[in-house]
This record gives C-alpha cells, structure tokens and sequence, in this order.
C-alpha cells in the first residue's frame, strides 16, 4: 500500500531495462487531488543531478501531480544532456496523463556519470502510466530499489486521513540526506507552505540524522504531495506527529538495510549544551571508522567514541564524558568505566549512549558499522 | 642511523614487555648538545593523551634533552594517574642521564584507555638508557612500531650538517596529524624558536596532509632536537627546505604502510582559488569511503570524486571541474570524459588530479584505499 494508502493517489512500478539484473526499474506516482499542494527537499550537495534541477524547479510553486522515478541510473553530471533528458521524461508523463509538464517531478538513482538509455526510459514510462492502480504502491516501491534488499514503505491512519511513504537507500547514506528518494503521499488537505515547513522539520529530525557512510548524495529527494482527498484538515501539530513519525521510521528501515552492514548503530548523545552540539557529536562519531570497524568486530572501543568527540567543537570537558554501549558504562568521567567484557554486542542493533555533561540537549543519528560486505559492495559496484 | 645520523644524538630500543608480542616497546632518544634547542607540535585533539599533556609543558621552554616512548599503550582516556605514570617515565630518565626532568618528553602509542604497565615500564626505561649509543637509531625506530610492519627512518646531510628522522604511523592517520609519532635530530644550530617556525610550516605540508582514515588520534607528537653539534648555522630557507624534506618522506613512508593499505593515493587538487580550497577538497575526497572503496576496486570512479567536491565550500562551478585518474580524464566540464576502460589503477601508487579551474593554488592529499585488510585489523584490534 505504502504511497497509495491515502486516497486520492494511484502508483505503479514496472521493469524497463534501464538495469543489467532485469528488475523494475521505473516507478510512477500520481496526485488524483482534489488538491495538488506539494512540498519537497533536495540534497545539499553543490554537485547536484539533473532531475534534483528539474524537481526543485517543478516543485518551486507548491504544486505537484505526479512524481517518476527510475533506478539503474543517477543522470548526475550529465551536462545539459542529463538536464533535458530529465526534461523528455516529466514531459512524457504529462503528455500520457494529460497533466501540466511543471507539475511533475523526476527523480533518478544510480550510478553518476553515465546518460539514461532514453529509448529504454521512455516506453517505460508509457507502460508505468498505463498500469497506474491504487494498488501500485508496493510495486513502485520495489522499481526505485538499488542495492536495497528490501523495499521501504510505511503508512499510518490517523482520524479518517493518513499519510504514506516509500524510500530507497542503501549506498551513500549522509547528513543532508542519506542517497535516498523518497516519495510521501497524504490525503489530509493541508497548504503548501505547511507542508513545506511540516517536511523540513520532519526531514532534520530524520533524514538528516541517518548517517550511514558519511558520502552525501548528488540525487537525495524528498517528496510530499496532498491529495485532499480525505477532506480532513488536521491540526498542524497532529500532521508533524505523523509526518514525522513516518520520516522517522523510514529512515530507520533505510539504516536497517544500508550495504554491507551487520550492525545498525543509535549514537545518542545527552547532556549536550545544544541540540546542534549533540548533532556535532553524534555525527562525528557516525563517521569514525575506527570506532565503525570496532563495533563490526563486536569491541565496545570506547576510545575511538572519545577521539572522535574530541575533533568536534561542541562544548564539552574529557573528564566529565561518560560512554556507554547497550547500557554499560564503559567509560566514566573519560576514564576506564565498567568492565568492557559486560559488554554485548553480537545483536544486529547497538546503542552507544555519549553524556557531555554539558546541557540538557540532546540527539540521535543513526548509522552502520563498517564491514567487508561494504568494502566489496562499493569495491565492485559500477564493475 | 635516522635520528642519530646527526652528530650530538645517542638513541636505543628495548623489549619491556609491554607488547603480548615480545617485541621492542620503549624508545630513548638523548640530545647531548651542546644545544638543547627544540620544538613540537602535538594532536589538535581535545581528548589529548596524559604524554601529550606532559610534553607540552615539557616543550614550553623551548628546551629538551630527551625524548622516551613506549608502543604497547597510549597512557590516553587514563585520567590523573595516567599524567603521573607519564611524569614517573619522565623522570626516570633524567635520573637515569642526569637531566632535567622537564628536558625529558614522553611519547605513548597503542591502545587508548588502558594504564601503562609501569612494573614493566620502568625497567624498560632503565635498559634503554644503558644501551643508548649513537648507532641506536634503528632499534629506537623500531620499537615504537604498533602495527606497522616496516620502521620508518629517513636523513639527510646537507653541507657540514644533517637532520634525522623515525615516525611510526599505521592507523588513526588524519588531518591535524596523524597517529603518529616522530622525533626529529639535527646538529645544525638553530633557535628554539626557529625551530618551531620551521617545524610548524614542515608539519603544514607533510603530516598534516597526510590522512589515511579521517580519524584523529590522541597523542601525535613530532618533536624536533637541535643538538647544535655540527657547529654550523643554516640559513633559514635552507634548514626549512631540508626539514620538510624529510617530513614529506616521512609522511609518504607512513602512508605507504598504512593498516591494510592496497593503494597509497595522492590526491592532487589544482586550480584552486586558495590552498585552503586545496586542502579542503583533497580531505573530503580523501574522507570519502565510497571514493576508497572505489579505489580499492580498481574503479576510477569520479562520480564519487564529483559528489565529495560538492560538499565543501570551495570555489568552484561543477560544470568546469575536471578529473584525472592516474593522468587519464575521465571528468572533463563536470561531466563524463575519456574512455574510463583507458585507467589503470593497478599499481599501488595512484594520482587523482582534480582541476577545479577557479584560481592558480594547489596542494596534495595522501590516503589510502578502504580494504577488507583495514576492517580486519581494525574490527580485531583491541580484542
């Protein structure tokens, strides 16, 4: 179900042949309305894809009718070329479902730096159109998969409207969002700028806390369209609840199937003096591959955990920094805590708990150990 | 010979045990003047080991007549009782030599937060400063190894005078210095204070540009001695262009070992609005691990080149960056180039030249690959 659990929506996903493995490839979703109201975020890499260029400027005035998207190729540092291929494709869209071209945002992952096979691309879109149901939602979340094992979806119902998702990740998983598209539908009638305002503040506390290899993506997106079509107009506090909590829950799916990985790490941080300082932190230690191999290899090494702290500018003092993984305190007072061998890691999920000492703030990114699964993965991935 | 090539430098290297595997683990290198004058940069890390602490103050005078390390232990995260097992070292050598306990620097590396055996330590200290002679250069080079599998040492004479020079390197290699340890000997005379001009500005372009893995150590620590011996004064450019000579060498020779290294990668960003721009971009690219992974594939892949530049806030249009593995350019303008099936990257030694057409600076980055070999002994280090 997943984007097409809110009513007013219809999706679709079919194969192509845009990859080698001969699986799905081409996904469509569409607004039936009554409204069009849209809001999305984009990655904040200056290297950004053609269709990331298409989309913000598609979705520049609020409003969206259908968004398409394609695995099996990124169309990133694609010159103009790229850009009017992303163009060719929003327009055949439109063209098949008699919608405005500006209305329709394209989105593409895959590998950088090679064109889309349009003569592929573009009767796959023909066959995605033509298969459109209220039922497509799983189908379309399988065509935007990449080195994803499962699709990512979610829904939740709340007083007569509901919202929808669907993700991809996998590879590149950074602050500024992870590589992912992501695609979130909702039958509650709510204004563009709300929506706006709504996905950015459910995007920071999500998204941009999924940190999965520290590599920031050139195509990342994030839509949200509203269909209306529930007639409910929620309250805006109940519709960031929801918004956020499926944000939340699909990043954490997106984690949970990042390549190569054998452990999906919370690093919490507390105690911080700023919600921007127990980002910092958390962050910088989601980033050390020291302390990522160490928690492959099932070793509470909680002097990487400091030496990654101690990079940052985040208020703090070494002496007052307690660690903890799975709840036991390895380190106090930055000094030898509790007995490391309490500690165990062989669970997939592991949470390292860092107390600065230094505030009342706090924050969780998310983010995988370092493996050789991911080392082949990214060794051998466009060979 | 390394750091006694120079005339005025007495060194040894002794078993104290500290190591499960037997081998060499402390270190003492003497200054016997008749200058004393000399230098040191440390870790810019906040969390900064108990010797690092020490040999600051140590340092502060500008004076040192001795330098003592230990591998099998960092003495870091280890509080109180750690700085006092740094000042017991200290001053076991000066006892030993008759120095001045604050003329003795200490240098710790292995393991973070673990107290130093002093039991073992001590006598350790005890047998190196009875064996210092001036042919020791080669076994103090050698026990201050961790996982380095090859000692690094380099000299060079230069009209009457010489510098001289061992490190230890391997992992934890990253801007702001690396986990390294290095003690530079020269008998040329020069001033404390232009000792620490010519060791900032060394450091600057050598072991400061040298990142292996992105994260940074608790207790790097190059220190310089200038015994004066040789009776001769270096101009100034001359000294300079000799000192980082030899920090260059040193720094290569640490790449070119470090843990589980396939590939020793330059990363050579021209065309540069400012040598900050350099750096900023050859470290993120150098901090990518899709990048290293690639590398470690023998995949010139420049999207993952692309999508590192674009992070950082560098001056540049992604449309004029152009990108060379091993002199082919496979990113010309931003987007694709020559024939990618045209690159070699077999050999270990690899050059990725990256033009971003916006200025006339440069600088180079070294790194490495991201190896299965890196996650293995990182992921089984402390276990």
């Amino acid at each position: 179900m997943s984007v097409t659990t809110p009513k007013g929506f219809v999706a679709s996903g079919v194969t192509a042949g845009l990859k080698p493995s001969g699986k799905p490839d081409v996904a469509v979703v569409v607004n039936q309305g009554p409204s069009s109201a849209s809001a999305a975020v984009f990655t904040t890499n200056r290297v950004f894809a053609a269709p990331v260029k298409w989309s913000r400027e598609a979705v520049a005035d609020g409003q969206l009718q259908a968004v398409v998207l394609n695995s099996g190729g990124a169309n990133a540092c694609t010159g103009a070329d790229g850009y009017a291929d992303s163009a060719a494709t929003a327009s055949r869209v439109a063209q098949r479902l008699g919608l405005i071209i500006d209305n329709v945002a394209v989105c593409s992952t895959g590998l950088i730096g090679i064109r889309l096979p349009m003569d592929k691309l573009l009767p796959g879109v023909d066959a995605a159109c033509a298969e459109l149901s209220a039922d497509g939602g799983s189908a379309a979340a399988t065509a935007i998969m990449t080195t994803d094992t499962v699709s990512k979806q979610a829904h939740v119902t709340v007083d007569g409207w509901s919202i929808g998702g669907m993700a991809k990740g996998a590879g590149m998983l950074a602050p500024g969002l992870a590589t992912m598209l992501v695609v979130l539908t909702t039958d509650a009638e709510v204004a563009s700028h709300d929506l706006d305002v709504a996905l950015r503040e459910a995007s920071r506390v999500s998204f941009d806390r999924a940190d999965s290899d520290g590599c920031m993506s050139t195509n990342d997106t994030v839509v949200l369209m509203a269909s209306g079509a529930s007639g409910v107009m929620p309250d805006a506090a109940t519709f960031q609840e929801a918004l956020t909590g499926i944000c939340v829950d699909l990043a954490a799916q997106l984690i949970a199937d990042a390549e190569g990985a054998a452990h999906d790490i919370a690093v919490e941080v507390v105690g911080a003096a700023s919600e921007a300082d127990a980002v910092t932190v958390g962050r910088e230690i989601a980033r050390s591959n020291l302390f990522k191999c160490a928690v492959f290899g099932n070793d509470p090494n909680w002097g990487r955990v400091l030496s990654a702290i101690g990079v940052t500018d985040a208020e703090f003092r070494p002496d007052e920094i307690d660690v903890s993984f799975n709840g036991v305190m390895v380190c106090r007072g930055g000094q030898i805590g509790e007995d490391r061998t309490l500690v165990d890691l062989s669970p997939r999920k592991v949470r390292v708990t860092v107390d600065l000492h230094a505030g009342a703030h706090s924050a969780t990114i998310l983010t995988n150990d370092l493996t050789y699964d991911y080392v082949k993965e990214n060794a051998e991935y466009s060979t």
